[in-house]
């Protein structure tokens, strides 16, 4: 017997999120949250140290993700692919920005190659990255995976801007906290 | 309110496949097998004309998966993505060949950038090509998504040997007969 089921979740501590009154203007202040959400799956000890929000053009939270690969059992769900299923569920299209619309996604760490190439499709017009690469693999026993020797003139090529560097600093935090602790929780 | 669950299903006429006393040793069989349900994906027009299959060691289907993007709306789900997912759940640990095993995928087309990038994590030891990704752009609208250089190499480099070419002439023709149908049922 196939499964031809799949079931995924944020952890519990997502449903209790107040986003009430908060401002995300600024592509800072986004990345800030992003983090924000992956020091929380740490401390909550549900999943790795990655956060991911989806925003639309009017500074609103579509969706947000953090890394669910080991509570759930899918090495798909990294913080990214779980804000763009969970954004795409929610507007009920494969393709955020089509037929219209703006969007992006803030990330607390550059996308590794499996959430890189799912940039692609996922409808978005800007990628806002807190730590690089080389930190996550500095700080972290992560494999980031191979990327194509420009990868962000690939992205930009179809439309997709990115902005690095946005809160690193904050990021490299959250990623050096988890690695001291040998990642035993993840 | 933030969606927190994400649910992604097979067609329905998935939980019909009878595979009792069917014969998949060796690579020809297996990609096959994946081209099968590439076609019967667009003459049932439940997604588009991608399938793929996880097989264990044993030459026993452990997944199958076909493209949903549409039907489910979500750019994740491609044929190889749900199948690595479902294979994951099924055995419940997010990488395959952790801690044992031999798997591997068979995939009716060269897999897009995404999921090639997916293929790093998903614990498989080897890779089955039918159709190339050159057929994909030639015979109908899809974007591949931009590859390292050596992308063959990198999967390599890993444990992960990949081989083309299997059955491409009738990964083609389900392809062709798709694109000639102008992708409208996707």
């Amino acid at each position: 017997m196939l499964l031809a089921q799949l079931h995924l979740t944020l952890p519990v501590w997502a449903h209790e999120l107040d986003l009430e009154g908060r401002d995300f203007a600024g592509d800072e202040a986004k990345v800030a949250f992003a983090i924000e959400l992956s020091r929380r799956n740490v401390e909550a000890r549900s999943g790795g140290p990655f956060g991911a929000v989806v925003f639309d053009g009017n500074d609103r939270v579509v969706s947000i993700g953090v890394n669910r690969v080991l509570p759930q059992s899918c090495s798909l769900a990294h913080a990214e692919n779980m804000a763009y299923m969970l954004a795409q569920q929610r507007l009920q299209r494969s393709r955020l920005n089509d037929p219209s619309g703006h969007f992006l996604l803030a990330t607390s760490s550059q996308p590794c190659c499996q959430c890189y190439g799912a940039t692609f499709w996922a409808g978005v017009d800007r990628l806002l990255i807190g730590a690089r690469s080389e930190d996550v693999m500095r700080l972290t026993e992560f494999d980031e995976g191979p990327l194509p020797a420009d990868w962000v003139g690939e992205l930009e090529k179809r439309g997709i801007e990115v902005v690095r560097d946005l809160q690193r600093e904050e990021a490299c935090a959250v990623l050096k906290a988890y690695g001291e602790h040998g990642g035993t929780f993840y």
